[in-house]
């Protein structure tokens, strides 16, 4: 059984790659840069995003990925700006992770014509996400300092395929035994030179840094691969 | 694609279940009880076990699930008990869960019988490790008081299919937003009456007695369901 199920993981990557063309396709078309934003469960994606998206100086949209409901598509509402919320759970009991075919299905009910950049909540999960391109220029993760400092040893793939990292719960560090040095060790490890800012959803501290990086990239000439 | 993809996916889910309960009919030939132990990256599994496992009144042995490495098997081995590590990342650039299969290759390096009681720590992840029985007699889950009162609802399967779950970092909660009344308001929806425990991995506060829910488990009599 495992060696069938990994055959046909395979084509479904190859499947997935071809889709994610044809979303970076539509994209280009429209002069939409795209954002998969990553983590694992609870390290803080949407709160940065309230923090930030309402500040950033381009049109932004939002693409929420949730095995089920809506709550976090309702949180980001508040901020005015286009959401659409993708549930997982029809497939599988529910997928753990976006993929090429699921994005491809939300772009009918996305604005692309009137946002300069489409960010894309992706499922909480540091495997399966980091395997399924969707179309995006660049990829951003997030990795809370209460989830220890051996994550990027225990889930190589995902911090080495990310253009930014951004270390949350800073706020939290005098409270944890979390050792930051080591931590930017481990990650220097698996992805040598990668940009990363330490922040704090809570507080807002260096978010400042995330709200720019993020309108740089909806400015950003369209990178050469899918 | 997604359409092909679910088909195939329930297909192996059909085998992952005859194989399950394969291993679960060794396990009861050889008396060991079965615990598989659950969470998001980062939220304490292996802390707990080294808080915990030391002290409980049965003979414990360990199946360490990780994508890649060994860190946390290591980290057991400290303990002076059978630890065996299982890497996932063979398949599919890192498969995101433990299956029934994967389980059975590894049985022939565990003494089963040597031990009354099988700790399966899974890769972290609430999603997928929820839709793979692996032959086990209890689940146990781990949520951190820092990924967020919503959880439950978020990843409701997880939530579901487990008979504990532990509330862990609770020394943190002074610190966070945290609601606590929340949280459990939002288990007891999506699944009314299953036991929690309040714990701190890192302060040992709470964990007595999931030690001694853990020996319990290990003396219990099979239950009925693979």
């Amino acid at each position: 059984m495992h060696r069938t199920k990994v055959k046909v993981a395979e084509d479904a990557l190859d499947a997935n790659t071809t889709i994610a063309a044809a979303n970076r396709a539509d994209f280009d078309r429209q002069g939409v840069r795209v954002v998969n934003f990553m983590s694992a469960p609870g390290a803080g994606k949407t709160t940065l995003l309230e923090r930030v998206l309402g500040q950033v100086d381009a049109r932004v949209g939002v693409l929420e990925g949730d095995v089920q409901g809506s709550a976090d598509a309702d949180r980001l509402s508040a901020l005015h700006l286009p959401v659409v919320q993708l549930n997982t759970d029809p497939g599988f009991g529910g997928e753990c992770h976006l993929d090429a075919n699921m994005v491809r299905s939300a772009l009918g009910d996305l604005p692309l014509g009137e946002i300069d950049l489409l960010v894309i909540e992706n499922v909480g999960n540091l495997v399966c996400p980091a395997e399924f391109r969707v179309g995006e220029d660049a990829r951003v993760m997030v990795s809370a300092v209460t989830e220890g400092e051996d994550k990027p040893l225990k889930y190589p793939l995902m911090f080495r395929t990310c253009e930014l990292v951004l270390v949350n719960k800073v706020d939290l560090l005098e409270h944890l035994d979390f050792d930051l040095d080591r931590f930017l060790y481990n990650l220097e490890a698996v992805h040598p030179g990668v940009e990363h800012m330490l922040v704090s959803a809570r507080t807002g501290e260096g978010t400042e840094a995330f709200r720019d990086w993020l309108g740089a990239a909806a400015r950003a000439t369209p990178a050469a691969t899918a």
